[in-house]
């Protein structure tokens, strides 16, 4: 016998799962007990174009759903996109009961849950609703703004430097922190960097498994911003391990400062169905979006060393005095080897 | 019935609560346990030329305390300095057995646990070691060194930057932060600053109740490092709260860069019998410490704020590649308020 509290909790699990391959969608996780309280039925969804989290529990409990109640993260969709409408699937399988984390925002999906009352079955939403709500933050606040999710993740001392007064910078972190991110890197769509970092460190940007530096099967899209196209043709990021976008200002327009437009980038990154970015760098890079107010989450990777010059990890940001200071709200502090991550939310401006 | 494990971790406790006003003389904790394992008397060092832990502990016992044990966060001393030797007096006490965390390793005051040994009493040491060496840590690295146990402090945003492109710093970190910091000042015998931030800030460099705004009773030496004697006459830092050295090259010697020679600073302190300083910057002097040497712990306070310009939290700390960059181990992380605090010592070369 497992409550619905319980059920809400290992779905949210579930659907977490799924980040990284759900795009344009959201993670969705449900878990179906049968009239007895029993699980009788688990699924997440997977892949865009693939079957709705609610689908797979419906096919693994078959009859057994009959009487039963449907636990699920995010309000069950009432459109027939690439798959049916996932309310009509659960009122024609019997279920009595259906418990939502969080309503669906978006006006082509919503209206399962009156759908479902409709049809007579009792919907009770709001259960888990924050936890669920941080699991999904990225399609969540692209939906809501139109644009993707944007993380900002860096690599610094603890004086905040990102290189020393050589230029030298590798590795700054350990081997535990450059594992993580790649595992971060495996839950977002793209991964943008400035021309600036491609130039100076040739990275390739893909998801690899650092044990055996097997590529990761899914690859986010590679992002160069690069006014004028300058990556060169042997940069690392063009090979063929995964896609890669050099995003000029010839495909974009320019901004005020004649460099790639950058509310235009994520425009057109959305309308390739990309919900989620992690933005590496550099400083410059990282400096104009934040300026911009384009950031919604930031990730510091802070070894344990002090430089005391070189390289700082975030320049240009806009900011001249300490009133107008970008603010954040902490969320997690962990070690990883014998590094620091720190996450950190932005404090938005009501928009 | 308190076991003697028990007793060390509150004998450890309670010497905690001398931190910063027993210097020269280290912090101790004394627990006494009767012959049937009952608490009988407890003591701690309080300050210097009091009554030492195992003294005040006897005190409380009285008779109790014969034939039964005494726990003690240092080797018993061995010596009459402002006060008898506590060996004696524990063997005088009929106490039988005397568990030890950590040997003194002052040549004047060692040698308590051989004679306490020859007079028939049953001698442990080791117990809880880590832990006692960690909560007397200033004291024991002062004395194994010759000069005070240095810890850099300071305030940076999460890019570690110090203050906003046009200068201003205030207040780049919370009020229960700063609450924090004159806790932490309450610990140490002496406050260093450069003679940079007196003229740019006008600190009073104060233990102060922030509740009420009383002062503490005891206030550490304010010392400002002034090559040139530039400390203005009405620097607050100057006023009658607190002694006040300014610290000048006239008295000290200055080093290769015509500044006040750091080592013969912290000399001059250990011979006032100070071994633990709390240096609050600015970025300048506590990059001339770190180049030198000359600090052991690192504690920094990062606000959850973004500036990507302005003054970084530390200059000239000596280092021109990554490959020399100053290494830590962090202690200990903890939120202050909505701020981000840690603890890293300086992973020591061998000395
Ligand atoms: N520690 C870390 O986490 C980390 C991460 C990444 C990189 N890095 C370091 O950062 C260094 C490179 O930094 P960087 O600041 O020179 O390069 P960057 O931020 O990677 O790239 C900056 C460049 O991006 C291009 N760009 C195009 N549109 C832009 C816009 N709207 N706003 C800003 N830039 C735009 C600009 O060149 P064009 O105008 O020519 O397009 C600009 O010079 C490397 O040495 C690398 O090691 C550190
Ligand atoms: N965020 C924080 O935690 C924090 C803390 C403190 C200060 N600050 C900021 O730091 C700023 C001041 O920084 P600063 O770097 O100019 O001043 P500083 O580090 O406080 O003082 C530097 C001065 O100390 C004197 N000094 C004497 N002997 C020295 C030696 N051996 N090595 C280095 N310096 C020696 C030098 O002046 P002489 O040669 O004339 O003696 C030097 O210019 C202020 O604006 C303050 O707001 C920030």
């Amino acid at each position: 016998m497992v409550t619905e509290d319980e059920a809400m909790r290992r779905a949210i699990a579930l659907a977490a799962r799924g980040l990284g391959t759900t795009s344009p969608n959201p993670v969705v996780g449900c878990i179906l007990l049968g009239s007895d309280g029993e699980i009788v039925g688990e699924g997440f969804h997977a892949y865009a174009g693939g079957p709705h989290a609610e689908i797979v529990a419906l096919a693994q409990a078959g009859d057994r759903a009959r009487g039963g109640t449907a636990v699920v993260t995010l309000e069950p969709c009432n459109h027939t996109g690439r798959t049916g409408p996932c309310s009509h699937a659960l009122i024609n399988a019997g279920i009595r009961r259906v418990v939502i984390a969080v309503d669906d925002p978006t006006p082509v999906a919503a209206g399962g849950a009156v759908t479902m009352r409709a049809a007579g079955l009792q919907v009770e939403t709001g259960v888990r609703r924050l936890e669920a709500t941080e699991g999904n933050v990225a399609w969540l606040t692209a939906v809501r703004r139109g644009r993707p999710y944007v993380t900002w993740k860096f690599a610094a001392t603890l004086d905040g430097r990102s290189a020393a007064e050589d230029g030298t910078s590798q590795w700054i972190t350990s081997a535990p922190a450059r594992a993580d991110v790649h595992v971060l890197r495996g839950t977002v769509d793209a991964i943008v960097a400035g021309v600036g970092t491609v130039l100076a460190d040739d990275p390739q940007l893909t998801v690899r498994d650092l044990k055996d530096g097997a590529l990761a099967i899914k690859q986010p899209l590679r992002v160069v911003v690069d006014s004028d196209g300058r990556t060169p043709e042997k940069a690392r990021v063009r090979d063929a391990a995964a896609l890669t976008w050099i995003a000029t200002t010839r495909e974009l327009g320019a901004g005020p400062d004649g460099r790639v437009d950058l509310n235009a980038l994520l425009a057109a990154l959305f309308g390739r169905g990309i919900r989620s970015v992690l933005l590496e760098g550099g400083p410059t890079l990282a400096g104009a979006f934040l300026a911009a107010g384009l950031v919604d989450q930031v990730i510091g990777y802070v070894a344990p060393k002090l430089l005391g010059s070189g390289r700082a990890a975030l320049v240009g940001a806009g900011v001249a005095t300490i009133a107008d200071a970008i603010e954040l709200d902490l969320k997690d502090i962990a070690q990883i080897g014998p590094d620091l991550r720190f996450t950190a939310a932005l404090r938005m401006k009501e928009s």
